[in-house]
């Protein structure tokens, strides 16, 4: 009963790069690139642009999931990666795959939150 | 810049329902229950059963998302529920349906975590 499934890592960052924010493409080959990167294993996933802007996306895991959603009239994201240590310790890849997404946005952090669940 | 997205609860419980825990079919059934009853809109959704045990999911909302990973094994799940508050308030929301599913699985909180995001 003492099995800790891993870290999550949930920011809300502003961009200054609209286009980045407004639609999901360039994210979807941003996220797709990460799981190849960092060696994991996509079960599902869901983009869904807004008619008006913004878009927001999950993406299924093996072993767990990440999100996005944006509000690019307020240069805004909320970001989260949750990955288990089912079969071995994935803590690093957490951070470095949410630094690249942060790196890729120009993000600039408005709250960051590092949950060992 | 001053928005808030919203309030993310994210959850590990124990529970004694291994029949719940191990495939999703009840839970995806309770999920579109709730996003019904709380007059929700899905745009997507990813459900995963693992060949030993377990599943993964992850429904994508206009209104953001929810994922729940399992581990039989362990009597363990993880939970989280993230709703914005683009359109409305939705804080009461989040809380009225994760007390749903807690109560579903019968589970037992081990760490619950509340973000302001």
């Amino acid at each position: 009963m003492h099995y800790k499934p891993g870290l999550h890592i949930l920011s809300e960052f502003n961009s200054v790069q609209r286009d980045y924010l407004f639609s999901y493409a360039a994210c979807e080959v941003l996220f797709n690139d990460l799981i190849d990167k960092y060696e994991l294993t996509k079960v599902g996933e869901v983009y869904h642009d807004f008619e008006n802007g913004g878009f927001t996306a999950v993406i299924c895991l093996t072993e767990s999931h990440l999100s996005i959603h944006t509000w690019p009239e307020f240069g805004l994201a909320t970001f989260d990666i949750f990955l288990s240590n089912y079969q071995k310790n994935n803590q690093e890849k957490v951070k470095g795959l949410y630094a690249e997404v942060l790196g890729f946005f120009e993000g600039v952090e408005r709250q960051k939150t590092e949950l060992i669940r």
